[in-house]
């Protein structure tokens, strides 16, 4: 079961990781502990809309592109998942 | 400031509404109390990504879709307010 705040987490991290910062670097941009931060990340909190919102301006990210980001991940992750067996017809 | 909960509150109460379902009904069905559904409709609650799952079962409402229509609103929010102003020439 796909979870919204592992999906935020990984794109959260995924834009700071792209911009080469550090987690306390955008910690403290975005006046949040340092655990926290590692912890929504790793998906492991919800983040508050508030300190969502915090995150994304310190890593200049709108919430749009955010969840834009999230909606491509959860569209794939929903879609039928089609699987390919490689039949050796020459066997 | 546009806060994720109120979107995502939004987005479901507009869901259950054009369904026609009751919160009671769907509360049932999504096995949560019908004051926490209430409160994550009108954004006083962030929901938990376990039962925003559970809510958008219940709904038939692919997370995917949710998320696709709070990004809608979210993208619209951020973007620049072209004002109008109506100018009479004749007068």
């Amino acid at each position: 079961m796909i979870l919204l705040r592992t999906q935020i987490g990984a794109a959260l991290r995924a834009a700071r990781v792209n911009q080469k910062r550090t987690l306390r670097e955008v910690a403290k941009a975005a006046r949040v502990s340092l655990g926290y931060l590692s912890e929504v990340e790793r998906g492991q909190k919800e983040a508050s809309s508030e300190l969502l919102n915090a995150i994304c301006s310190a890593l200049d990210l709108p919430l749009s592109k955010l969840l834009s980001d999230v909606t491509t991940v959860v569209v794939a992750s929903e879609s039928p998942v089609i699987a390919l067996q490689v039949v050796d017809n020459a066997a």
